[in-house]
């Protein structure tokens, strides 16, 4: 066991400082990581704060981070898959049992053993919950440790390994590609994620936002069209038209008047969580047979494969790079929508720390 | 132009009464039939009394009626598909254009021209809209009508053509078969036929009911297991485990209880339309990746499809066979859910009429 520095929120109330944690020395398959760059995640806001106190409460100190870029350190005696000095990722997930049904399926994250980056049971003993990607340096098993591809920027990759992963994931599933028409609700973190896989795997890709001043933006990200939701004409000129419609929107919102823009047999799928339920009009659904689906990030294998889409289609996030020390106020921008589209700490203001 | 017997709502508040109404007579493609059963579906009720006001409004005299089993009568010069005498059935579909992208992937049930069986806009001008099967015989296009297997009894099969296909489909769309589990919520007139074709599939069926004293009947019609779903210890047993459930209920209820016991990916598909909108929580869906879907009865060839599948297994509705004069007490009764499980209308009871 060795001690690492790291940013950690001591109560839910608390702002996040800086403090050591305790992290385990590699074992025989772990790969030990310096953490160059971590993104942040609405969940990491989430979790400091015990915002999901009924699905999943905060054991604390709590460091959180799921979008870990790094550079290999030291490796176990049995690493056979990475090396010193390689650049590698970790998701939302450091460890399943790779033999459940949903391991074996490629569906990791609903493993019943699956261990989450942060704030999971940690099986090794090392520290009640494990620790996140605020920190100088992690130690994960190898299966669970991402390879980056080398073109890709870092800091703007490290967005990857969850707003990536969870927007690329029910594209892919809902067979996103050249002839669809492809609709992405919110322009944010996941969002802008969403616009630029969907157009790298070949779709019309029409973006929907309350804010006419995004439209702009939305079209350097990679949108044929935008549409102002809140205008029922540009709304209604849609009816019945797109094959899929990736809904980014934590806010509570109206499901229905886009469930109507499905065609027959079209497929909504939600990836943000709205505090409170949503009103839904089984008629919406009934006529035209379509459907409202949710997804959660992805299993390993698939977060590899949407990796390396993003390196042979030059994809990063859109990120504004930030120190740790600017961690409590970049939570307040992003509760703002002030970010385009996406913080990236650089991790080596924590030496300074 | 000829007038037939038939019994027609002339306002929403109206009982159902004996009225003559225009039928057009047999032109070259059009099959002529003499109604022999007629099923009563809640569809009926709901347009009778105007209660789908918003979706479509109810002309007046409203003729109701689309699980139709009959005799062919007269057939058109053109009429290759069917011959005097044989025993056929019209669903809820009159008419489609059989040309749209629609019709052509066999969904004529959203064609946008589709003409539906009652209070739809009869294209032949007969009538300002077309009138169903409370009626001793109707004239329908040989490409609407339907084949009757002819072991099944046809006073059940009548209701093959309406809850038959509403079940059917989605049951066959979600690859409902041996090693399958399914659960069928709600024990009506829709519910009662999901079970006999889920367990004639092969699944393993689960029915979902508020009411303990329908056990018994639910086991005799196929069920495997019975749960209580007002019991939280028997729906916990069942957690993340249904690869599929139909959800038959049209009144308010909660959905998200039941989205969470269907396994990762796992479906659930709405059948029947509450009033009012059901409150959803996102993450139910997200936390396995699982849909909520809607459908819509079926096509033509997706419906001929199920009667020939009811032929093979001997399915048919359970009915409790009425006279036409009864049809404003079986009305009142279907409210009550006091009918095991369907009404089906002897129309020989019309000629006394």
């Amino acid at each position: 066991m060795y001690k690492a520095k790291a940013f950690a929120a001591a109560s839910p109330t608390d702002a996040l400082a800086g403090t050591l944690i305790p992290r385990r020395n590699a074992m025989e398959t772990d790969v030990q990581i310096e953490i160059l760059f971590c993104g942040v995640c609405h969940s990491d806001l989430h979790t400091a704060r015990d915002e999901w106190h009924s699905i999943m409460p905060t054991t604390y100190p709590c460091v959180p981070g799921h979008e870990i870029i790094g550079r290999v350190t030291n490796i176990g005696a049995k690493v056979d898959k990475f090396k010193v000095g390689d650049v590698v990722g970790v998701g939302c997930l450091v460890d399943s049992d790779h033999s459940c049904p949903n391991c074996q399926h490629g569906f990791d994250q609903f493993c019943p053993d699956a261990v989450f980056t942060y704030n999971s049971v940690d099986k090794h003993g090392t520290a009640p919950v494990t620790y996140g990607g605020y920190s100088d340096s992690v130690v994960v098993e190898q299966n669970a440790v991402l390879r980056i591809p080398s073109n890709l920027d870092l800091a703007g990759a490290a967005p990857l390994l969850c707003a990536g992963i969870t927007t690329y994931s029910p594209l892919k599933r809902n067979g996103v590609g050249p002839g669809k028409k492809v609709g992405i609700v919110g322009l944010g973190g996941l969002g802008h994620m969403g616009v630029k896989l969907a157009h790298a795997m070949g779709a019309h890709v029409v973006v929907f936002t309350t804010s006419p001043s995004k439209r702009d933006d939305a079209l350097k990200l990679g949108a044929d069209e935008v549409v102002l939701s809140t205008d029922e004409n540009q709304m209604a000129s849609h009816m019945n038209s797109f094959d899929m419609i990736l809904d980014c929107v934590s806010a509570k919102h109206d499901l229905n008047s886009y469930i109507n823009l499905l065609h027959r047999g079209g497929n909504m799928t939600l990836v943000g969580v709205p505090e409170k339920p949503a009103e839904l009009n089984a008629f919406c659904l009934i006529y035209g047979n379509k459907s409202l689906s949710g997804s959660m990030i992805g299993g390993f294998a698939e977060t590899q494969e949407m990796l390396d889409f993003c390196g042979k289609h030059s994809i990063t996030a859109d990120v504004e790079v930030i120190a740790i020390q600017q961690i409590n106020e970049a939570y307040e921008r992003m509760l703002k929508s002030q970010v385009k589209y996406r913080f990236s700490i650089d991790m080596a203001s924590l030496k300074n720390g």
